[in-house]
């Protein structure tokens, strides 16, 4: 049986996934981008404001973190939830959060314009299948070991639900290679072009771990033919309660749009 | 802070895990056998009483089952879990099963003995948490890309909830290496010996992908420290509905049986 | 001590690697395009004619080739370096080729402007040293598992016999994934400009293992900052003795040097 | 064509490969032990004398060492030679050594009964063929990140050229996990057996990286049927110049063959 992820023959152009205004899989490059976790609304509404002013058109912000350790900060929860929501409002940025367990689906879904499934949840298939129920949009992260046809079939298991509204985000693969802390898999992006129709994103933060890695990554995400890409952005990286070495400051985001534009252009793709 | 898990200086003896009457962790040797799916009453009814014939102490027989495509067979579900316990009755084994949804934990808590999360679950945070709460025996698989450090975490995040009852299951993990599904890290068993007081269990079947290589490898694990086995075994291996290429028929797992038991004697380990 | 190779505080530039004419580590990107392995000299001519025409300015060729067999072909030795040093002379384009054994350098030495290390024999350190007293430019392909620390400490071995002119060659890495052959660690490129002052090339023909895929991710590497590429061409890739699947045919080279043009000005580079 | 190193059904048994007067591959475990490095006259000696009493048959250590960093000890070269020769007339044992250049091999072949070729250069293929002259025993280490099946395919490079004493060495292979210095393959041990008709070794020592999981290692390697075991032994383990950390002192050496011994009989071997 042919996948649904899988009809490239019968579907030529790319798959478009509607966030609020944004359209994924267009000729425009997405940028998304915001903290790790949120911390505070005043952390999360300057880091909103300061993205949309470079260009980003989407925010993300964690509000349940899923963590290596139980006694690690595990996210603001409801708290995040509603910050989330204040600021979407007042900037007019649709969110995206990600999502661990099936009974927050309704609580994140009223806030919530696409959801998120982080790599640790790739293959939780009963997540999967709810979100499938849903017609909201999910960005599907790459397992950190994860074949690109394992992925493909998480991606069916949202799909043969009913809902074709797929982002597949590399996010790096674990290697022995310790420099970086995930190895990204560039080639994953043209791959999934040959056999999807689904956009794809890239995360340079969670793929290298390291914030001065981040922007030659993310350009690299670009000449590959990435639909878009999710970077983190803290006002304050070495203060984080998560992830701050691989999190740009506002300066280095500035710098990393200004860079992004010819790269975009040069493969036939703008930014908004 | 010390890990709960790791507490192997205040506590020189290997935690033992009580399921039913079988102790795991102790002097003696536990081996669990069962199909990887529960197909029919009459498959799982042959194969429990052999194996119980054959001296293993513990049933496994999947009701819910993970799979990578969702067109798959994905167990008999509610189903499985009443033949699960009409045999349970009839042979007086514990046993083993799969859960992979907070919201079953309940239903399998009716008939498990022990619950078994998987490795595409072994970060499913929530999920961990929930079974923390309950205070039932939970053997947890380690995921396939995770560091040593990472399965002890997951095991914390169970045992943070109060349930100190666990057993680290070694099933391989993934590497380049195609002869063989996954790569056994046998070192793991002797490494969690050191760094935590959990009794550590090792699964051949998964962890070789063929059946040929089963018995040497349980074999190596029994001799490496393990305090018990996860054998897959099948009356008709080349008829199973899944993973029948690794799984013992009958007469393979009574010559396993018969190799076990100077093994284990040569290691201070003896079967029941 | 501090590595000659990382002495990167002290020289804020990349060290100028000098083959011919062509220098490698300045504004300009270069090219480097031809057959994996020498066939006939029919096929090294067109080749070299038509890259050349297409912008490379240098041509590669294997006369040893390393292979995984015994039986498979291992290239035309002696025959293969007559022919590459005809065509050096009738083209102009100077030459990189592949040495194995230290017995041959003088006599590669004779055709070759730069010797190419592969991945096999990254960690072959005789050769490396033998390498190293001889004042002509090495290619140090990565190992196949190879960390960016070792990879730094080989050519550390050449350099410390008093050869600086070494260029890092990204050749993809090996993990799990089988669509591809190899997995690109795209993000040792950026690293190895921050941890080192050598000139980093990328060769997407053995990182990706398909020619459809070697155009997106040669352009990934630009964007990343490589100060070149390595990409394999053949007049007929269907009938190549060696590695037909991952090598470009004259259409498809002429499609990606068209594509590389507005990429590699992006990033403020220039094609000669 | 069918492999020399895989003609497993037309012979049964496994190719004895005689070293002096031991024989690999035989009913009896063979255990070669001796320091990493030779350092002095005085250490070689105590090594060899006490491995001997405790029952080893061969010694090995290391003249000629791969090194990651030009800068580490790099081993004593000639002057070790001489050492491991006379140390070889007082003990009787016979002796392995590692050669990592074809220049060396006549001068090494004065002393060693057996080559050994390093992970490094599994796949130096000039150097295996030079090998492949001589009649000479060969242990062929696994390559860091080598196939099984590249593996063989580097066995028959020595094979095809007339030389059938041949012994494949498991000694890890390189993965994501980082407690351990690699990964030990133990399955490798039953599918080399099934592949080819070469006695299997393995290293705990390297395997594992870590002295006190040596023992346990070394137990699951001939509980899996390995044919002998190569075990890094040092009178002053913190004091050697290289790896210190995964060698036994003469006390850890003494309880691993008292552990040895039943372990062997369980799998129908015997010690000598």
């Amino acid at each position: 049986m042919k996948l649904i992820a899988r009809r490239r023959d019968e579907q030529q152009e790319t798959t478009a996934v509607r966030v609020g205004d944004v359209i994924i899989g267009g000729p425009e490059l997405v940028v998304v981008a915001g903290p790790c976790a949120i911390e505070s609304y005043e952390q999360l509404l300057s880091t909103a404001l300061e993205i949309k002013r470079l260009g980003a058109t989407m925010l993300r912000g964690g509000a349940y973190k899923p963590r290596t350790s139980p006694y690690s900060f595990r996210g603001k929860g409801e708290l995040g939830l509603e910050m989330l929501s204040r600021i979407k409002e007042l900037t007019g940025l649709p969110v995206v959060t990600e999502v661990m367990d099936a009974r927050d689906i309704e609580r994140i879904a009223d806030v919530a314009d696409m959801f998120q499934i982080g790599s640790r949840n790739m293959q939780n298939y009963t997540l999967l299948s709810e979100l499938g129920k849903t017609k909201r949009p999910v960005l599907l992260k790459r397992g950190l070991a994860a074949t690109l046809e394992e992925w493909i079939y998480a991606a069916e298991y949202i799909m043969s639900e009913g809902n074709d509204q797929v982002v597949l985000c590399e996010r790096g693969i674990r290697t022995f290679e310790t420099y970086t802390r995930n190895t990204v898999d560039i080639t994953a992006i043209p791959a999934l072009k040959e056999l999807t129709h689904l956009p794809v994103f890239l995360d340079p933060s969670h793929g290298t771990g390291r914030w001065s890695l981040v922007s030659p990554v993310a350009l690299a995400g670009v000449a590959a033919g990435a639909d878009g890409l999710m970077i983190e952005v803290h006002p304050q990286p070495e203060l984080a309660l998560s992830d701050g070495k691989q999190s740009l400051n506002f300066e280095h985001f500035a710098d990393l749009m200004d860079k992004l534009s010819p790269v975009a252009k040069a493969v036939g793709r703008k930014l908004i």
